[in-house]
C-alpha cells in the first residue's frame, strides 16, 4: 500500500476523465450550470425478459458521505497539479444535485433511465464512475438470484458465493442484491449481521477431516448444534455419509433437529434419489436434501426435470458472479443541459450503431396498466413535464417499428423514478430489506408470465411517448446538422 | 441497512459454516489442536498455461486486523444464540497462526499450494472465506490483464473498467491487479492515489455533448489542459470528430502537447486506419490512437492481424470481471492435522473424481531450474521437511502419468513459499506495488513462451516428490479403509 495516501474517502473512486472534465468546466465557469444524466441499460441479461433494480441503499450511502477529503486534495495537488484555487472549490464541495430513481426491487427494463440525476453539471458529472459501478453490479446480481429461484420454483434458495465473489464488497452487497431477487438466505454472516438477513451454514468437509471418523464429526457437531444438516460426502455419501448421519439422529433423538444432508458432488440427481430412499427407510421422511455444486439455473432446471429429490438448493460462484455475463453494461449519459441562454437544450450521443443512439431529454418513467386487465401494458417513458396519469387516452407505440401500436383508454399510469436526494438533501425513507424483497416480489408478481420465462421471453414494451419520440428526431436531425456544419459555426451552448 | 449492527469489523465475513465448526472445536476443546491449510486452485484459467498470484497485501490487511468487534459479538449473541463464555472467549481471540504464501507476481500453477496457513485449527479455519474471496478475485484479474497484455504486446493497456466492475473493491483491487498483471495504468483515481499508480483519462462523449459544438468543446479542452487526447466520436469519427481535433491542435500549437485521438465505437480497425492517414497528412505523425469499446485479448489479436493503426489499448469489462470466466474457483483445504496423540496426521477428501481428491501433508513449492538451461524445468511439490535444493539428483514424475519422468542432475530450487506471518505476528516486508510489478514481469520473462502463449500452451510440469507421492496414495488407502470400517471401530483423532 502506498502509505502516502490513505483510503480514507470516496471522492476519488472515479474515473480520471471525469476530473478532468470539471475542470474544464469549473475553469471555463460553466461548473453550476444545470444538467440532466439518466442511467440505464441497453439490453436485459442472461436472455432474460426484465432486471430487479437494486444498489440504491448503497448510491445513498454513497452521495451522502461525498466530499474531498485532505488526502484527496493533497493526491490532486502533489500528483495531478491542479492549481490552489481548483482545490479550494473541490475540498468544499459537497453534493447539491437530485436524484430520482426507481425503488429497490422495482421490475425494470432495456433502455428507460433507472436513475436521473439533475443538477451542477460537474456534481452530476463527478458521480458517474461509481453510481454505475454499484448499479450495474447489484441489478445484475439481483436479477441473476430472481433467474435462479424462478428455476428453483417454490424451493428455498441458498446463497453461498462469498469466497468466489469479486472480492470483499461484491460478496457483501452481492448477498444482499440476491436476497432482494428471492434468495432466501445468504451463508455470509457479515451481509447478515449488517443488513438482517437470514443467514445458514451448517459444517465443511474439513470437520469430518479434523475428525477423520465421520461418526465422531457428526456426533461432535450434533453435540454441540441443535439444528443439524450432515454434509455426507466426504468419503462417500451412501455407503458412509448417510449412515453414519442416521446413525448420529437416531442416537441423538430429540436433543437434536435432524434438518437434513448436504450433497456437494458428485451426480446430484442419482445421490438424492438413493439418499431420499436412505432417510426414509430409516425413518426420517421428514430429513431434507440440500445440494450444492456449482449449480446454475439451468441445472436446477435439469435436475428437477430428472426428477432429482432435492428440497434445498446452495447458489454459489455462478449467481454471486453473473457467471455466464458478469456484467450489465448500464450507461450514464447527458440528456440535458442548460445553455448560456439560460434555457435546458435536448442532447444526444450520434452513433452508426442505431441501437446505441441515446434518447435525449429529461423524464418520467410510467408503467401502463388497462383496467380491464390486471398485468402492466408496458412501460411508457415521457418527458418529465408530461402526465400521462390525467390522459383519457393513450397511444402507445413501439420506439423502433412505430407501425406497432395501440391506444388504452382506460389505463392507469404509476410513476417509477421518485425523489430520493433533492438539491443534495435525502428526502427519501430508505425502506427495510424485507420491505425491498417483498417489493420486488410484487413488483414481479404483477407481471406476465410470458415476460418472466427464462428461455425467450417475450418482450415486454417500453415506448416513448409521441413528444419524447419527436424530440429524439428533431435532435439527431440537429446534431447531424451540426457535426456537418461549417466550421465557422458555433453551435455552441456554452 | 440495518441500523442495529455496525459494519466496522471484518471477522464476520466468513460463511456461517466456519463459526459452526469453531464452536463445536471450541466446546470440545480442539480448538487449539495445530492444523495446516492450504489454498490452490484446479485449472488455470482462460485456457492459460499459468496464473499471476495476486492478492498478498490485502490477505495480510486483512489478518493484521481481524478482531470480533462489539458488534460481532452482539450480533452472536442475539441473533446467533451463543453462549456468554464463547463470545467472551471470541473478544479475546487474535490471529495466531502462520501464513506462508507466494509472492504476489509469482508466476503461479494448477494444483500447487499458493497460501498456506497452519496454526491453531480455528484460526485457519476462521480465514477461510476472506482468504478465498481476496485471493480468487486478485489472482484472476491480474492472470487476464496478463493474457489482454500478451496480445497487446509491446502496446500500453489502459485499463478503464471501474464502471463494470462488480462493486467498489473490485474496482479498486482489481485495477490494482491490472497493474501486476501488465497494464501500464488505471483510469480508477482512487486506486491511483491509494496505491501509487499512475492513472489516465482525458474526457467523455459529455463534455462535447455538454458543449454541444465539438470544436468549442475541444478547444476548452485544451485550454485548460496540457495534455490533450480528443474523444472524436461523438458524432462522426472522420467528418467531424479528426477535423475538430486537428484545428485545434493545430491553433493551439506549442500551448499543449497534442497527444492523439480516441476512438470509443464503430469499426476499429477501418476507422483507425483513416484516422492515421487524417492525423499524418495533418502533419501529426507522432499523435497517437488510442481505442476502447469492450476490447478483449481476442479483438486485440484480431484488430492487429487486420493491420489496424491503434497505438494505445484502453481496456474495461472484459478485463476487470473477467469476462469469460469470472472466478477462478480456488479453495482451501485442510491437509494436516494434529490428533489426541500429539502427531501431525494427513488428511483429504476423497472423492469420486479423481482430480478432485486433494493432496495430503504440509507442503512446500519449489521452482526448478536445470543450470544447463535457463529456463524452469517445473515446479516440485514436496513435503515441508524435504530439501530438494540439497540434491544431487532430482527425479521429477507426472502426478498422474507417472512413467512421464525425468532426473536432473545440475539443477537449482528455489521455494516459492515465504513466511508472510509467524504465530500471528507479520514477519515479511510487503514490497511496493511498483517492486511487485517488476517481480511479476520478471517472473513470466524467466518461463519459456511454450507455456506462456494464449492459445494450447505447452502444460507446465508441476510434480510430486516421491514421498508426498507416496503419502497420497498411503492416506487414499488408509481413508478408503475409514470409510468402510465397522460403525463399531473409532478412527478419530480427536
Amino acid at each position: 500500500m502506498n502509505q502516502t495516501y490513505v483510503d480514507d474517502s470516496l471522492a476519488l473512486h472515479t474515473d480520471l476523465y471525469e476530473l478532468n472534465m470539471i475542470y474544464t468546466h469549473w475553469k471555463k465557469g460553466n461548473h453550476d450550470k444545470n444538467a440532466v444524466f439518466e442511467l440505464y441499460y441497453r439490453e436485459n441479461p442472461f436472455g432474460m425478459g426484465y432486471t430487479i433494480f437494486a444498489g440504491l441503499e448503497r448510491v445513498v450511502q454513497y452521495i451522502s458521505d461525498i466530499h474531498f477529503n485532505e488526502s484527496d486534495i493533497a493526491y490532486l495537488r502533489e500528483e495531478q497539479n491542479y492549481p490552489e484555487d481548483f482545490l479550494k472549490y473541490l475540498s468544499e464541495w459537497k453534493f447539491r444535485g437530485t436524484i430520482r430513481s426507481f425503488k429497490e426491487g422495482e421490475v425494470a427494463f432495456a433502455n428507460e433511465p433507472l436513475i436521473q440525476v439533475e443538477g451542477p453539471l460537474i456534481d452530476c458529472q463527478l458521480i458517474e464512475t461509481a453510481l454505475l459501478n454499484i448499479v450495474n453490479f447489484q441489478t445484475l446480481i439481483a436479477t441473476k438470484a430472481a433467474q435462479i429461484k424462478t428455476a428453483a420454483g417454490d424451493d428455498p434458495v441458498m446463497e453461498f458465493g462469498a469466497r468466489r465473489a469479486q472480492e470483499l464488497d461484491a460478496a457483501l452487497w452481492g448477498a444482499r442484491a440476491t436476497y432482494i431477487g428471492g434468495c432466501d438466505s445468504t451463508s455470509n454472516t457479515r451481509a447478515a449481521k449488517v443488513f438482517g438477513m437470514p443467514v445458514s451454514g451448517t459444517h465443511a468437509h474439513a470437520l469430518v477431516q479434523a475428525y477423520r471418523d465421520e461418526y465422531q464429526a457428526f456426533k461432535a457437531y450434533a453435540e454441540t448444534h441443535k439444528n443439524c444438516v450432515f454434509l455426507v460426502d466426504t468419503y462417500h455419501t451412501i455407503d458412509s455419509g448417510v449412515p453414519n448421519a442416521i446413525r448420529v439422529a437416531k442416537e441423538m433423538g430429540d436433543k437434536i433437529n435432524f434438518v437434513g444432508v448436504r450433497l456437494d458432488s458428485g451426480d446430484l440427481s442419482y445421490l438424492s434419489k438413493r439418499v431420499r430412499q436412505q432417510l426414509d427407510e430409516a425413518g426420517f421422511p421428514d430429513a431434507k436434501i440440500f445440494v450444492s455444486n456449482d449449480l446454475d439455473a439451468e441445472t436446477i432446471l435439469n435436475l428437477k426435470m430428472q426428477g432429482a429429490k432435492i428440497d434445498v438448493w446452495g447458489v454459489g460462484t455462478k449467481m454471486i458472479t453473473a457467471y455466464d455475463q458478469p456484467a450489465l453494461g448500464a450507461v450514464y449519459k447527458i440528456v440535458s443541459v442548460e445553455g448560456n441562454d439560460g434555457d435546458m437544450h435536448h442532447t444526444l450521443k450520434l452513433t452508426a450503431n442505431v441501437a446505441k443512439i441515446s434518447t435525449p431529454g429529461k423524464k418520467q418513467v410510467w408503467r401502463i396498466r388497462s383496467y380491464n386487465d390486471t398485468k402492466p401494458e408496458g412501460d411508457y417513458v415521457a418527458l418529465s413535464d408530461e402526465r400521462p396519469d390525467k390522459l383519457e387516452e393513450l397511444y402507445m407505440f413501439h420506439p423502433q417499428y412505430t407501425y406497432i401500436n395501440k391506444t388504452l383508454n382506460d389505463f392507469s399510469a404509476r410513476p417509477l423514478l421518485h425523489d430520493i436526494v433533492v438539491d443534495g438533501e435525502l428526502v427519501y425513507d430508505l425502506p427495510s430489506l424485507k420491505e425491498i424483497k417483498a417489493y420486488a416480489k410484487e413488483s414481479l408478481s404483477e407481471q406476465w408470465d410470458e415476460h418472466k420465462r427464462l428461455l425467450n421471453p417475450e418482450p415486454y414494451p417500453v415506448d416513448l411517448s409521441q413528444k419524447l419520440y419527436d424530440a429524439k428526431v428533431e435532435t439527431i436531425k440537429l446534431f447531424k446538422k451540426i457535426s456537418k456544419s461549417p466550421a465557422t459555426e458555433n453551435n455552441a451552448l456554452f
